[in-house]
């Protein structure tokens, strides 16, 4: 008997019609022989409405406060696809992140998981039963609920099934899969068959949507098999494995797109050994994630550091900033206009002239590029916000990623 | 420094506003140089919305997933009461029912309070916070969580009360206290300066929706002096407080009444030594709450059993007499449209003639008497449903329990 862990998210249990579907679709999933452990987000826009409720109230809620209002909207969708399951004549039980044994670190707003003790899980699998868990959530060292940020019940999923050693981890969504780029920007993006974990990483941590980039690092790290595909139809969708050896044929899988970025530039900063990295351990000990970094030539002993944060973060990082009165007493400028556009695939490590290709690509649409970082499998350029989806577009037919390309295996040159 | 607990209900923190209001009178009793303990309720009408939401899914939804879902309500109010307190500059913090220490019995949409070890919340007031406990809910011993029932959050104001020797308990409702009867039945009720515990224990289980009975009884037992007030302004409310002497000088403290029961009729009970005692050992086995009970006079060795149940536990008495076949195989008759009248005061203990001038005001207005319960303190009658409010009335005037003759003194002779 095979064990699968399915995560549905919110739009797949938005209202009553849409848990009886998903209850239907689990219970298929049983009677072709497997235990099913079932993660779930909060039902449609709940999360938002909360977060709507607290700003409300407080412009700047406290994030333990923040926490334990948020994980009671998977807290009620475990709990109501219990019901539907049950009214569908199956025996289920849900549980909360605690419950499941789920415990995080002492950060809230985007704990990391730290170890996950299924006991009761497993017994109740055992005693037959479906197990709906609340996803996004664990308990902290604190005894506090903490959350996993946006996406975090792929982590759950991705977590659970590692810790219960599961045949496979299902991510139920509304898209058929992982794209070559966004559908709504690229009219013939392509559904990917398969994608490799490293991929898949910086697709995520990039700006694709479709998965939590911690989930993807925890399916990476414990080898486990992670198929994205749809809540509302049973096409096949796109398998994330481990890399192997054809999968370098193709030289770029995807392009992702990252609108929710901030440009920070810190003006005169001292050029002096150890004044940069005292300025990134003081964001990083806010748990701020800063990404493309670019250092501009010195001049009077000063220099100007720019670099990218995610929009969200950018209140905090300023901050932080200005409370580092030796380093940004030149200045702190902030350009929300940016967008961050990459280029994905692991066949960049045997193949040549990536970059000049990409560069030439936005070039000839007059795109101009502000920052550049590379990584093995990844090219990505900040660009102006507005030119972004442009960008998309370009570099999605500069390397033949769609429909008319595949077919004649224009890819595999 | 005192300590204080207050309890708001749902209808005091139904927005945003009303939880900055809250917040404010909150501040308030802590600047008065006291220590502050809060308990709220779901907002507005969270509870109904989530069990109606419940009901969609599954008719008869199981009880640990109920309790699961409905325990959220009051998890987000409490959530959202520290964000404003923080808003209004208070330090302050929520805890779940489980955080705050409290653990319940086993059973599940109804529990029972068994322990409270407020270790944490003890710990968060010595810090100079105020504590912000969700009401309704503990952990059971299957570390589930586990609801009260209607009005468990008092019963949770006054368990924290005593498990942390409190000077005061107040319980702060959209009504300025306890009143001789139903306002918006009877014009000239009154509101109560004070009532013992066993006038108000009475005034709770006979339907007056003021306070839940188990927190009225919590309060007996540890002597927890209660107060209940209005929250929507500063008048003084009704304290429920051990009995004094002078309480006996009046007859009849108030009116209860409780459309919500109905009256099941079993038919040719064999008239056996022990037949009575299975029937109701067996509701209460399935925690039925069994009421006034009448046995009619016995006929060929059968007999008819009438009682009454409230009315949402009826569907459950009816499977558990249709399953006792020895017992019930002379039918089981329904009666919905019954309620419950009661007179309420200590001073029927040395006063003779009150259920005869309560007869006999019901016999002047031509209702009819179908069962009659009788205890120390109160005296109950089943009557038609339909006649309920018009007995309420008459007999708010018979027991002289109005303005002009409180005014008067004519309550005293």
């Amino acid at each position: 008997m095979a064990l699968i862990v399915q995560k549905y998210g919110g739009s797949s249990v938005a209202d009553v019609q849409c848990m009886q579907r998903v209850a239907r679709r689990i219970i298929k999933t049983r009677d072709l022989g497997n235990q099913v452990v079932v993660v779930v987000s909060a039902m449609g826009d709940t999360t938002d409405d909360l977060i709507e409720l607290a700003k409300k109230i407080n412009a700047e809620p406290d994030d333990r406060e923040m926490d334990a209002l948020m994980a009671t909207g998977e807290q009620v969708s475990s709990a109501v696809l219990a019901m539907a399951l049950h009214a569908a004549g199956a025996e289920a039980i849900s549980m909360t992140g605690p419950q499941a044994g789920i415990t995080t670190d002492g950060v809230h707003l985007k704990a990391k998981i730290r170890d996950i003790k299924p006991v009761r899980l497993k017994k109740a699998l055992k005693e037959g039963k479906i197990v709906v868990v609340a996803g996004f959530q664990g308990l902290n060292p604190r005894e506090d609920i903490a959350t996993l940020g946006r996406g975090g019940s792929d982590t759950t999923a991705v977590a659970l099934a590692a810790a219960t050693d599961a045949d496979k981890c299902q991510i139920l969504k509304d898209v058929d899969g992982v794209f070559t780029a966004n559908p709504r920007v690229v009219a013939d993006a392509q559904k990917l068959d398969e994608i490799s974990y490293d991929e898949m990483l910086e697709m995520a941590s990039l700006g694709s949507e479709v998965l939590q980039s911690r989930a993807v690092e925890f399916a990476k790290k414990y080898g486990v098999c992670l198929e994205v595909m749809s809540s509302f139809n049973e096409n096949p969708g796109t398998i994330v494995r481990e890399e192997v050896r054809n999968m370098e044929d193709i030289v770029v899988r995807g392009i992702a797109c990252d609108k929710g970025q901030a440009k920070v530039t810190v003006r005169g900063v001292p050029d002096k050994p150890g004044t940069a990295a005292r300025l990134f351990k003081e964001l990083a000990n806010s748990n701020i994630n800063v990404d493309m970094i670019v250092q501009n030539i010195s001049e009077n002993a000063k220099t100007d550091v720019s670099f990218t944060v995610p929009r969200s973060e950018l209140a905090k990082a300023k901050r932080v900033l200005d409370a580092l009165e030796n380093i940004s007493a030149g200045g702190v400028m902030v350009d929300e206009d940016v967008a961050k556009v990459s280029i994905v695939g692991v066949g960049m490590r045997s193949h040549v002239g990536v970059a000049s290709r990409m560069f030439d690509a936005l070039a000839k649409n007059t795109i101009n590029i502000e920052m550049i970082a590379t990584s093995e499998i990844k090219i990505s350029v900040a660009i102006r916000k507005a030119d972004a989806d442009k960008a998309v577009v370009a570099l999605h037919k500069a390397f033949e990623l769609g429909k008319a390309a595949k077919k004649s295996g224009a890819k595999k040159k």
